[in-house]
Formats: C-alpha cells, structure tokens, sequence
C-alpha cells in the first residue's frame, strides 16, 4: 500500500506555499446545495439537525464530493456555546436565532459543568465525518470566539450594531470581561474535544469584530482569544488553529500578532497586497473573495480570483471567502471558481 | 459694532488648530432630545418633518441651544435623494424605511429633472436655521453618497449585508456605473443648492461602506465621490466638503488622497494614532469616539475621550462620534463629554 500525502490544506498550514492554492469555502455545507436542502428538510429543528451526528456528518461531506474540496468543515453553529451553558437557542425560519437576552445579573450563574455531554454529539460527527473523507482532505473543526458569541447572547439574536453588548462592554467592565473568560473556557474545551474526535485543524469565527475601537478589542477579542489558544495548547492540543476576526481592518495584523494563531482568515474588504505586508511573514492567510462576486461569476469573478492569487503568491494562501457562502450562489459559478483556482496548475 | 471670530469648526476644516477642538455630534438633533421628540409627534410623517422648513430649522437648533455644540447639521435624511428622483420612500416607524427595490432596468428612467424642486424645502431650512443660529456656530449641509444611497434604493430598505446591491455592482457593471453617475449628478445639485441656501460647510455620508473589496471601492465610493466634488467645485462652490466612508478601514487614506474632500470623518473602530500616521499631512479629521461609550459614560468614557484627543492633537480635530448618538444616550453624559472636552481649555 502506499501512503497518501497529507492535506495540502494542513501544509499550507504548516507554512509552506502550494500553487495552486488549496481551496475551501465558508459555509460549503449549506443551503446553495439542493443536497443540503433535502436532507435539512428531514431534521425536525436546526438544533436537532446540528446536534445528529449521522446528518451533520452527511452534510459536511456532501460538499466534498461534489466539489472534492482540500479541507472539510464540520457542520455545527456558533450558538451550541451558549446552549451548552444553559440558555435557551431556538433558530426560527426566516427570522434566524433567538436566545434570552443575558443580564449581567446572570453571567456568574452560566454552568460550565455541562459543556463536554452536551457538545458530545460534535465529536460523534467529526468521527463519522473522518471515516467517510479521502486521506487527502483536512477535517476541521470550529467554535465563535467569545465576543461574537457574547453579541448573540446578550442582544437575544443577531442585532444591526450589537448597541447592547458595545454599552455593557463599556459600562460595565468587570461583569462583562469574566463573561468574556467563562466563554473562553467553554470555547477552549470544546475546541479540545473536537481535536480529540479527529479535527486535524481549529478556526475560531469572530463575526462581529468590526466597528470597535482599539482598547475594547484588546479586551474582547484578542485578550479572550489568546486565552482561548493558551489553554487549547495547555490541554496538549497542537492542531493548527485559524483566527477570523471578520471586519478587523486595521486591526487584522495586531491580532496574527498578539493571540498565537497560526493562520488568520481576512475578510473581502482586504487588500491582498497589503495584507502580504502588513501581517507577520509567513503566516498562513485565508479568504478574501466577495461571496457576492461569486455570486455574479463570470469575467469580473475571475479578475477577483486572479487578483487575490497574484497578491498572496508570496506567502502561504488557502484559497476561500470573505464571509459564507449566500444560498442563491448557482453551484456552476462555484465549480467555475474551481476551474479558474486550479486551471492554473 | 464688532465682528464675531469665524466659527471655530471652520477654522479647523481650513487647516487650523485648536485647543479645545471645536465639536459637534453625528444626529445631534435627534430622539434622545426630549424637544426633538416633542415636536416630531407633531409631524404626520418623517418625511413630512423632514420637508417642513419651520420644523426642520427648530429641530437643528434645538441641540445648540441645549449644549452650544459649534457646528449645526440641517435635519434632513439621506433618502430624500430618492424620493427626488421619484421613488418611493417611506419611514415605518419601528421598522425603519421602505423604498420600492430599484431594479437595473429602471435605472436609465431616473429623472433628474425634478431634484431641485423637491429638495427646494431643504434650502429654506437652511436659511432659516442661518438666521437662528449665532455667528460662531457653523451650518453644515449634507447628502448621503451615491452608494450608500444606491443600497436603500435596490434593497428596499436596510439590509444586513447589502447582498443584491453589491452582487448587481459585480455582475451589471455598465447599469450599476450608470445609477452611480445618475446619483452622483442629484447629489452635486443638491448639495450647490444647500450651499447657496446658506450651507457653509457639506458632508457626504457614505454609511455602507465597509466590507468592499478595493476595485469595488474604488468603483461605488471613490469615483462617484470625485464625481461629485468636481461638480460642486465647478459651480463655483468653495464650501468645505467633509468624508465619510463609514468602515472604510484600510480605505480611508486612498479616499481622502483621491477623491478631493477638504476633511474626512472617523468611524470608531479607527485609531486616532494610525489616522495621524496615515492620513495626509493637514488633513482635518473628524469623528471617532464611540457611541457606545457616549451611553455608558463615566470614566471609560473620560479615558476614550483623552485618548481622541491626544491621538490627533498634531492635526486639525473636530471631536465628534463615529457613528450618530443613539436615542438611549442620556442628555447627562452629552453634558459630561462636552464639559470633558472643553474643561481642557
């Protein structure tokens, strides 16, 4: 027998350059696939289809198959976090999720003890997921950062500029912050569950890093999630793990910096060239298609893909999104993109 | 008789410093002024007390009566532009405004010919609130650019990621370059004949333009801004026109070196140290502090508003938000910011 060679997502990972890149796509497991859609259809809620590991695992390799994309990402949501913690998480159709708004009153009430039995059905998925992807494709696994999830939390759901977590963040300091360090234990040990049931690589979602300014992003995002990765490496866990503070902005190379990623994952408002100059030499970097030039193709979206190519040829690149991928993108335009990534070799 | 001293807003925007900055506040006539609140029930419709002159005039001198900020901003909304070009637009309270989505074969029907007329109750608000107003306090006139207006018109409203507007500026370049043109044109009119009415100062509020890759940037919010400003100019108007692409990021240098703006205002998420490195020499800058910090007051907010000012005290500040004030914020800690700025006198 002969040995495959390993994900060339996991060596770019380990910093060295492949062309072309490898390629993946935020929220390739999704509802753009008539795939998707008809097995979601059978699962009673979007917890419950979260939670099957028969059905996630299915889901996270349908995208595979059809696309034999380098990395498969393994099908969950951000808000298992807080539903591990105790608190109610409904996703309503058409109106997105819906939580309890959290009081600072309750934050030293969230329980910890429950996170490991209650996200068990992750790790199940992961092993399923493993067993049915070729030796060549990467498996990762993910979590929301603190802030992000803290945003949902508070607001009871997505919000227009997370007014309420901004002002609690602001107005009260000591409540906020240990909310902060309750998240990013829970975050670090199910990250670490999730490399024990075979996530070969770590990203970390920061959705909501936009729009702050310096000193409350050292205290929301970069200080939580380099506590996230001391106690993930701490637990002896040495898979890659892949930072997305999305909308950072100037704040992208402090961040590849200051919180021990080893990757970091740039949103559509980035310029490659000047992401090759401004984050640390060598970094791994990952993303910067506009979903909504994928949506468009054709010569504009092939003008993008060559640019952002062109721009990271110097330092280690996996090619992917900005942000996910929009349920209306026609599959064709996603195996054109291929076609145009890969042609190249 | 003497002669008052120019106001001190303007000063700056022509390059000079001072020590207080002169302020004003993004939304300073707004909800959570109690006599803002109070004349609006008034009204039967925004955009009825939008196009009331003797209300518009009272509600913009309403804050400088109450606080003396240095500068007024004529009350007006950014989507009267659209309802000039004969669309609908309505403001649903609770749910904010609904336009009829502007489709691309619409685009070429837009009628320039009736701007003038429609906006004509801007320009007398304008005189109104001049004659109001003391010597020492500016008037501002503004208008919404043409992409951030070009999103409300093909959405409908808000939206949360402005999806069909940018996936149609990727995928119908020529009919998407044409509204922006069309807009550009409106708002170049709209903004000499504020100006004319008294105007001493103009903004363009660009207020989506986070999250564009740079050739859409330079396409949907440089382009269309020197469009505007070179139109202005050749009307021979000499006002100072003032930036801002809100969540420009990386953006804002290219912006303010490109487009011909006389000063740029700051998102929050920017810092006040970086802006000074990066922005040009001399180039006023406005804006910054966070509105959420404004609501929760205290010491953080003391701390927020040092550090603005000691970032930028090597060039000309205007101190103001990043964002308009939320109608939570207490009048109380406008009261405490504006003592914290000025008490450093």
């Amino acid at each position: 027998m002969t040995r495959s060679p390993p994900p060339s997502f996991l060596a770019v990972l380990g910093g060295e350059r492949r062309d072309p890149p490898p390629v993946w796509l935020m929220r390739q497991a999704g509802r753009y696939l008539p795939e998707y859609r008809a097995l979601r259809a059978r699962a009673p809620s979007f917890i419950d289809f979260c939670l099957n590991p028969e059905m996630a695992a299915e889901v996270t390799l349908q995208p595979i198959r059809r696309f034999g994309f380098d990395a498969a990402i393994i099908f969950a949501d951000i808000l298992l976090i807080p539903l591990a913690l105790g608190r109610r998480v409904d996703f309503v159709a058409g109106e997105g999720p819906q939580l309890d708004p959290l009081t600072m009153d309750e934050v030293a009430a969230l329980d910890l003890s429950q996170v490991e039995r209650i996200l068990a059905p992750v790790g199940e998925s992961l092993r399923l997921t493993r067993a049915g992807l070729p030796d060549t494709t990467a498996l990762i696994g993910f979590a929301g950062s603190p802030w992000t999830v803290a945003t949902y939390m508070i607001e009871g759901g997505g919000s227009k500029d997370r007014w309420n977590a901004r002002r609690l963040a602001w107005a009260e300091p000591e409540r906020f912050d240990a909310l902060m360090d309750i998240l990013a234990t829970a975050t670090a040990r199910y990250l670490v569950m999730q490399a024990q049931a075979g996530a070969q690589a770590l990203k970390l979602f920061d959705s909501w890093a936009e729009g702050l300014p310096e000193p409350l992003f050292e205290r929301v995002i970069i200080r939580p999630t380099r506590a996230i990765i001391d106690a993930v490496r701490a637990a002896g866990v040495n898979a890659p793990i892949i930072g997305f503070p999305r909308g950072a902005g100037l704040m992208y190379p402090r961040y590849a910096r200051e919180t021990g990623v080893d990757a970091i994952a740039l949103d559509h408002s980035i310029d490659p060239a000047w992401a090759d100059a401004a984050l640390p030499p060598g970094l791994p970097v990952q993303g910067l298609l506009d979903p909504a030039v994928l949506r468009a193709g054709g010569a504009m979206m092939d003008a993008e893909i060559d640019r952002i190519i062109k721009g990271l040829q110097g330092r280690p690149h996996v090619f992917n999104l900005g942000h996910g991928i929009n349920p209306d993108v026609p599959v064709a335009h996603v195996e054109r993109m291929l076609a145009r990534i890969r042609g190249g070799a």
